[in-house]
């Protein structure tokens, strides 16, 4: 119990440093559906906490406000009406100051249900999927705040220092994989989302997979020699998404002829040996056909796991987001967590920078639609042998 | 020159009073296209002065940003390129500050350029079209300050006494108009827009015009008798958009089965004795159908315009927005001001309670597409007789 | 009543006759909203005889298909429900051959009504208004045909004779007329369109007036002097249609360096003598204003109308088609007519090639959205001195 | 070759067979973007042939027509420009007699291939791929033949006999599948496409296999217990999907109270032991849901494939189109025949009474968007034991 309520605390600190270096007009917008009010990642953390802890288990819990429960439910249908995803960047009010008030007051009742009586194995498990869930939240805050200063006309700064620094390709060898079967999914007994659940065998074909990520001197070679002008590397969906004016990473800028990088230090010029980063699936998979080669299956990413550096970008993998085996959710709104969204998403692996330490697993399976280029994304490529 | 100076005064503070009562959070979003950030409204009054003023007149003048032409031009083509229309709520930076920062900076400017010796007649005219355009988007600012806080879930007041305090319909009786030749159009040595310009004689027919605005329970008459489901009141465009879901005044809400409004001080019972407000150009003709009247053309309203109540609400007319014979616009961005919109608008007349004092004049055309409702408008009703 | 009998016959024929040389899948289409298919346009302009007549007036007449009046009614609410504007051109049935044969029916039974003993004076104002919406209708026939065939890849020819041989921009001086009160409206006691109604004086100032229209030659100056490229001559709603891709009339084709005009009789070098037409009222204003002149005025045109060469191209006029004073719509489905279209549109006077003999008149007010191409329309100037 | 000759005469012959109820009306249409004319359909079949037969290796070919190789291109972006797929609807030339004439010129020349001296093993192939690729557009055809005639108001029958007579939902039992590995994909030396090729081992739980399909009183059940207003069986897209109104199989229509539906005969009661069809993965999805099953995989399809019935529905599977392991594209436009659709498709499985004999394998893989319902598709359930 110490050493969750010590994670606790850890996490919803971390929450609040990651905006420190933010102005007070950063919390509030939108600018695409996608990207959410670093304001409301603030609430809604909080409100899972109040949702899904503080209301059914702390006894005369009184909600911070009658009205928070509508403007910061995410998408769960079984808690009631919410406001349209596409307009939480409309929402001036509540203020960033009455969001950290509402934090705060949560915080404090959270003490309280530590301190109480009522039974620990009802409410622990909801408490670490709490805490896990604003880790997800902190890795969107990362990539929304990028995304809301780096569209801003004058490309400001977040910070002088940050995650992205030291980032790297990792090693330039290979490391083989042997046909056969594989166990896959999460078999401890630790956290873990409900969809890494159902542990399965898998059976492999020989492979070979890059021990490095793919860099961005690399992917520049793909750009200059027409990689986007060349139908013939892409599914026919990303080439319709090339035409639509999509022809380079999501924060690169040819500037004079120079190509640069807006970085949450600002823009800069490119870094040919830093691993390229925010490419969508359609991007991961048309530079691995551009090369002769593939990206690798998540189960082959799994297996090799220990071997490979994570931490670094979420790797594309060459699968769709769909349930294992004997995958069930929960009752209620808990099982919205993450069967509602298994289609037309592809898995992603391998962790980021951006994610908050110790929230990575072997089996953990990150997931986006092919189209998306604005989390800290890159490619490592496989090829069967 | 020193009453202009005094003017220009008058005017820069009262952008600043208008937008006192905002939190922060408030001077950013951008819920729909048509409605601006007031932090948007800040700069760009202030980019105008430094735009047609200080860069053309004042000797040595050093912009205060290189980029903020760019952040804060609205349409003029001529100056350059600027940041779509659409995409001024996702820029928090410039934050609030630095665009305070930005007009104090202007502002000291200017009293340098009424102390210089640069020729007056050349700029004092620019001087007056600046004033009167910041007066403009004073009206603006509110329209917004009201949109982004109306359409917040939690309904936050603005002030508690407000603009809308003493709003009236005016008197109850009629005014007639005698068939023969007027003279339309500004005919003195003041301010006025090129748009009034270019006076002619028009033919009015015999014609039996409302002293007073259309109040609140009048019109909600008209919604609880079928108004919005019976097409025949409709002009084509204006069912389809009654189809679209608009089926009643802007900030009006049913709430439990009373009718409520939202106001700048906050959500309230709908009072039945004020004038109907918020309505688009297709509510107006409707209820003017479905009493057999009409709205009144712009040069009845303004041969009667001493003898009406202005101020109030801005009055659709039955006019489209189009040019007066021997309309020229001016060479230049200045050019750009008004002529380039006559077109699928319709003129309003009257002027209205956001409407800066001494703003107003008899000959003055405001103009907005038929679908909109966000301004200050209302209905005044008329026939021929 | 023998001539309207004659009048009937002949309009009811020449409908059959413009769809004579097309081919039958070209009955079928709509490859635009606005485009209805040629089959359609039989069937409705059938449809409002077997509405408003045959229905009402002739006893014990049996509807030729119950279906049919939700099929082949255009936009009268009153009438009941309809097939959505949009998806005329997916109906294959009924086949063409059914609506002719529907056509036959009724017009039997509307030779059965003017043999019969229903009172002339109800039913013979129909039979005229059901003529000239016939004739309307043909007007569009010929736009649709041209559009259906002139969008087709392998730009197949209608005919090698029709209406479009002959045209001519006219003389090339100009008209005065002079400062003064003259009075519009329809004032004759022929047939004549509710729009027209309202006889009331209108004061014009002096002006001058080309005889002329503008011919190819002078518009491809026009384009090719980058007039497509210059916002200064463009309204702002001109201009964002500009940017979509609207850079020159309908039917222009640069093939290989050389100016091509798709017409009735197939593509051909565009012919410099013959006036410009199928453009926007955007590209009308904007060329006036490119030459420092004006369009007319609809009063203007109206006044001038005798002195003027009809019967080319609709004219776009200055004027919104909007209610003249004292306007008041039928009761009932035909007061559907005109009116409630009376909004964001502009008025077009003068006739064109494609408007049947007899049809056009002084008075008559045409009208079409500002951005619409496909009709035959064209420019002549004006300035005031 | 006397074999693939035959199966070429038949399979051409089939096409025609298939429009021969049609009316001249019905070839031209496409209501929607998915739904190609039949006289498309007819021409694109048969420029495959020309374009990867005739042209490459018939000695002196002569090109029918030199525009109809833009005009027939489905998607080969290899081959050159070709129409815009939504606008394959406004082609009205050239004429289904002229695409018949076409086809007859084009299986002349085939027959001179046949006869010819070129070396058989080089064309061979593509002449096999070409009667493959006939056959996936026969039952193209009837589906949007079938979408064509119902969604015409009148409903009118393809003809009173057709494929859809005889459908049966198959035995009531279950099958099981034992764990363990199974080889996946073709196996054999017949034709077959590229996407069933890279035979590999596949890893089964234990599992249990409903025999026969849904039947529309199972489906109805679903529907009237509120399935379409029940998020909970929904994939988050889904539901999304059913907000937009889709609350019913594409050709259920509920007439006064009883449940009918449109099939190639025309308008008639629902049948209640036939088994549901035209439904989208999202409703085959949410149907297991509700029920506690779910879809089968494509491999325990493929391996259950000898002992269930074929050629009924195409069988949503729970599997997204991917490639599989050493899949390899061919060089040139015959790449473009697979490979590039393998992303946010579903995997269907089985067959259907669309499906030319023949036509369908036990590795057969085809697929479909999770929003489709024009296609003739059903459910088939399963549960892990």
């Amino acid at each position: 119990v110490a050493r969750l309520q010590q994670q606790l605390d850890v996490t919803r600190k971390l929450s609040l440093t990651i905006v420190k270096p933010l102005q007070a007009e950063d919390f509030v917008v939108q600018p695409i559906e996608d990207v959410s009010p670093p304001k409301w990642h603030l609430g809604h953390t909080t409100w899972f906490f109040e949702q899904f802890l503080l209301q059914p288990f702390l006894p005369n819990y009184k909600p911070f406000h009658a009205d928070f429960s509508f403007l910061f439910n995410s998408y769960y249908e079984s808690v009631g009406k919410r406001v349209l995803r596409g307009t939480r960047g409309n929402m001036t009010r509540p203020s960033t100051k009455e969001v950290l008030n509402y934090r705060a007051y949560v915080d404090e009742h959270l003490q309280l249900l530590f301190e109480s009586d009522v039974a620990q194995d009802e409410w622990m498990p909801l408490i670490e999927l709490g805490i896990h869930h604003e880790q997800q939240h902190q890795e969107l805050l990362y990539a929304d705040i990028k995304y809301i200063l780096g569209h801003n006309p004058l490309f400001p700064a977040y910070a002088l220092t940050s995650i992205e620094d030291g980032l790297s390709t990792g090693p330039h060898g290979t490391l083989d994989i042997s046909e056969g079967l594989y166990t896959i999914g999460y078999q401890g007994d630790g956290f873990h989302f409900d969809n890494e659940k159902g542990v399965h065998q898998v059976f492999l074909s020989k492979a070979r997979v890059n021990q490095g990520l793919i860099s961005n001197g690399e992917y520049l070679e793909f750009l200059q020699q027409g990689g986007y002008r060349q139908f013939e590397h892409w599914l026919s969906e990303g080439w319709t998404w090339v035409q639509q004016g999509n022809t380079k990473p999501l924060y690169w800028h040819e500037v004079e002829g120079e190509w640069m990088e807006y970085g949450l230090s600002g823009l800069q010029a490119l870094n040919m040996e830093a691993p390229v980063k925010h490419i969508s699936f359609f991007e991961a998979d048309a530079f691995a056909a551009w090369r002769g080669k593939r990206l690798l299956s998540e189960f082959e990413r799994e297996v090799l796991n220990e071997k490979l550096s994570n931490g670094q970008l979420w790797e594309w993998t060459q699968n769709a987001y769909l349930p294992y085996p004997k995958f069930d959710k929960a009752p209620g709104a808990i099982g919205e967590y993450n069967g509602k969204f298994m289609i037309n998403q592809m898995v992603l692996r391998g962790g980021s920078i951006a994610t908050p330490t110790g929230h990575y697993r072997a089996s953990y399976r990150n997931f986006w639609h092919t189209h998306h280029q604005f989390q800290f994304t890159g490619i490592r490529l496989a090829e069967y042998c």
